[in-house]
């Protein structure tokens, strides 16, 4: 090989704050905090404090390959510890807090975690788990000293703004090899235990140029950006790291993530941008009625880790002039996979067509290659209509889970190929079209039922306000589906009225056996419907004959 | 080192023309022929034609590792080239064809380039040349058959159009190290012979992602740009890679770049940003002035390789509503370093204030760090006061020169950065300024005077279309400055107009001693005024005393 002759320099996620700092020191990150109240800075004043958060980190003895884990919402101290953590060459641990207590023991214990930040929130959570926690030396309070508990159960409770207070703001970044893990990540596992996706500083760089130069103009000149996507969550995708290089203004909005306070943060910080899941913009929509308008800069929504209705894309759109891009990813992606990306003759086009095409899960990212491999194991055509299990491979994609050979194993197929557990089709044109979880589709005599496609139609009947469809056993069929529908306020949709609307939609093989109507959907800890949970619950529904 | 668990994929530029292929394959190239004419196709066809080339690269031997070189203008067969011998792992050498006969003969042979594709036009210097070329076996001519000559001198002289009829599209790229060269410029040189910078694939692709990142609105949308810098001037600033990346349509120029011709391109084609080095902008800008108003839409300029005067930032900004973007780098450096970037304050301002700092060299591009080092060796602060040579560091910059072990050492300093040959300051929010080449300086009386303070100031007097400083010997000062300056059409400025106006702008003691009128400034190969020959004309000049 004839090795170019250029400097070899590491991809370090440490350089990104130090270039805000540097270039964009006055733009705010402005956080939405649990003590009450809102606390800004700039990307200077950040770096002032992730510096003394660093030598913090090292007078606690964390050393470069540790754990250090997570418990905590969106908000600055949850910012600084990403990159201090990161910076010293320690593992940014993030747990996502709304998971059952015994599969937080389990991860931390797996993860090795050798310390613990976490929110005021989460204080009688921690008290409670801490005799489970096994390698968890050091636990830490984010909060200041007015806050700290008087009488707390944990010995040796450390409060986080007491750490800063006595530490120097200088701190010079180490150097090493860009493929040291930064961030560790469980996804929460409908099947099995957790399993943990070790992320590098290379894997995170390169995921952040890769969505920059995918879609430049989502952001260009500064956008403010409220990323709902928690901190905990898959790196909320890439924006702790995108918006301190782009110079985009951070709001972020702490614990509170309904309707009306997100709808007043989004008002008064004029935000431009949200990043969420779906059911945060449902929400959202509601208040957006009720009072009749939007945000008045909100242009823009980000919506990933659920499929998003055609409806609500429709109603941002027309009602609100409100852009969605619809984003498809894994945690094992970094996350993202594909987004919605218009070719220019397509952005042509008025909205409504345009968000007809954002009802797709978009095209690739630049840096993610995509596969369909259909039941005979063979590649499938871009022809929009052959679907089979999707696999994807590049840099920012997983190559195996962490100390847990055996599920490494089982995903990655023999040409090193990651398989992503859904069912995709991919059109002649390029679009990514999700069909279905595996292990949701409904199974009806031989033909797949996609359970996203009648979800979506159903979605679009007037007083449905949330929907899911399963698959229940039957004596003929091995499954047809049942949809599950939550009312809107006030609305009282009949079973009869939604099958009429159904029928004009959707094949008449795909319509559901039976509408049950539910006062809630049951969620995931990501903020996704829980089917498994929905399943288990009617297992036993004996549908009409 | 705890390494992160995500896939080893090798980041090399054939994903960026496979990428565009299947998300843009109908944006377009358009370029400017030499045989006459213009020639569109789409991103998917470029794909096609790179795919034979690269099968026809194959089948004339060419291995990787191996130099292949070009002599061409801005155009589609030149782009095709830049991916095909990349793709497969050899390395394109773009030769300027503007230097002198026997620079290119040193450069070929330097460089051990095995085959040579060059256009039309330069097939009597190929001809001329031939006999000292050591090391080229392949000699392709980029054109069609209907071109070829019928009686030319070189034997077995092959036809580009001729190879690519013969072979197929398909051609699946070659996975290898990312550190792999994948091209090869010469730096002209002011001194001594010239000095090849190998980027590599890796190098090539970071320079993209941190241009990208650094300025995403100049790539949002899907932007219609054309590239006046040539492809075979540092990559052409990158340009070949971010346009297919983004769906950029590309403009290619080809051989005129004359101001009716640019313009006439320019308007036809929608042109809504141009990249090039001032000295085009000048030519460009007398257009406009002719025919009254500027070409439909155009609106941002990025001017680059010298200084930018002030007043034609001005004037693009005032009477024609265009932003101009003021870049510096070097070829060493991919070539960027910084590039005017805004902060959003700064970006609130009116377009008239905005431009006054748009004449400065701009903020650092992510991912490259810079250093001022003072006249004692000491780091000197950000203080917009001290200035020193200018040193960088980052993934795409230089280690060192391609078989130059002695210039290599010459330019790396201990703690590995590269020295830029510039006299710089930085501000304290962090806008460079360069005060001259450390070569181009003029040492009066012990201090310095900065020739571009005084171009900046000359160029706003009227009358002056073009200028130059020079330091000449003095008696008594060692050198003073001295203006050689070229009048406008119908102008007739005298002497003692343009020192009035001087004395308004600038100190008494940065004052020219004399200013003489020319015809025309002697230029590079890369378009500069030449200051080492306008010193070697004027070496024995009398200042007036």
């Amino acid at each position: 090989m004839l090795r170019g002759l250029m400097m070899d320099r590491p991809l370090l996620v440490s350089s990104v704050i130090d270039y805000a700092a540097e270039v964009y020191p006055d733009v705010q990150i402005v956080s939405q905090t649990v003590e009450g109240g809102l606390h800004r800075y700039g990307y200077a004043q950040a770096r002032d404090r992730i510096g003394k958060l660093a030598n913090a980190l090292v007078a606690l003895g964390i050393k470069p390959g540790d754990r250090v884990a997570t418990l905590a919402w969106n908000g600055y101290r949850h910012f600084e510890l990403y990159y201090a953590i990161a910076g010293i060459g320690a593992v940014c641990h993030t747990i996502n807090p709304r998971l059952f207590p015994e599969q937080i023991t389990y991860i931390a214990n797996h993860a090795e975690d050798t310390a613990l930040f976490f929110d005021l929130t989460f204080l009688p959570l921690v008290e409670k788990l801490k005799p489970t926690l096994k390698s968890i030396k050091t636990y830490v309070l984010m909060t200041d000293r007015e806050h700290m508990p008087a009488d707390g159960q944990l010995n040796g409770l450390l409060c986080y703004e007491g750490l800063l207070a006595e530490m120097d703001a200088a701190f010079t970044w180490p150097e090493f090899d860009e493929n040291a893990a930064c961030a560790l990540c469980y996804t929460s596992g409908t099947t099995g235990e957790p399993k943990g996706v070790l992320y590098s500083n290379r894997s995170m760089m390169l995921h952040t140029f890769f969505l920059i130069a995918t879609r430049p103009d989502l952001f260009a000149h500064n956008r403010t950006i409220l990323p709902v996507v928690p901190l905990f969550h898959a790196n909320a995708w890439s924006l702790p790291y995108i918006t301190p290089l782009t110079g985009c203004t951070l709001i972020l909005p702490g614990a509170r993530l309904d309707g009306p306070t997100l709808y007043d943060l989004m008002e008064n910080e004029g935000a431009e941008a949200g990043w969420g899941v779906p059911t945060v913009w449902l929400g959202l929509l509601d208040e957006f009625k009720k009072r009749g308008r939007k945000p008045r800069k909100l242009a823009q929504i980000l919506s990933g880790g659920s499929a998003v209705p055609q409806a609500m894309i429709d109603t941002f759109t027309r009602d609100y002039d409100i852009e969605v891009t619809h984003g498809w990813g894994m945690t094992e992606m970094s996350p993202v996979g594909t987004l919605t990306l218009f070719r220019p003759e397509e952005r042509a086009k008025p909205p409504l067509e345009r968000a007809a095409l954002s009802a797709r899960q978009g095209r690739r990212m630049f840096g993610v290659d995509l596969k369909v491999i259909d039941e005979k194991g063979n590649r499938a055509p871009a022809d929009g209509k052959t679907s089979g299990e999707l696999f994807v491979r590049g840099s920012t994609i997983v190559s195996g889970y962490f100390k847990n050979a055996e599920a490494s194993a089982k995903q990655i197929d023999s040409e090193g190929w990651f398989g992503t557990g859904d069912v995709a089709k991919i059109t002649p044109d390029r679009w990514l079209l999700i069909v279905d979880r595996t292990k949701d589709l409904v199974k009806s005599g031989g033909e797949w039922i996609s359970s996203i496609d009648v979800e979506n139609a159903a979605m679009a009947c007037k007083g449905v306000a949330n929907c899911a469809v399963i698959g229940v056993p039957h004596p003929k069929w091995d499954e047809r589906p049942l949809l599950v529908a939550v009312k809107a306020p006030g609305a009282e949709p009949t079973k009869t009225e939604i099958l009429d609307v159904l029928a004009s939609k959707i094949a008449k093989w795909q319509m559901p056996d039976d509408v049950v109507f539910v006062d809630a959907l049951p969620m995931t800890a990501t903020g996704k419907i829980s089917k498994k949970d929905l399943r288990a619950k009617f297992a036993d529904y004996k549908l009409p004959t």
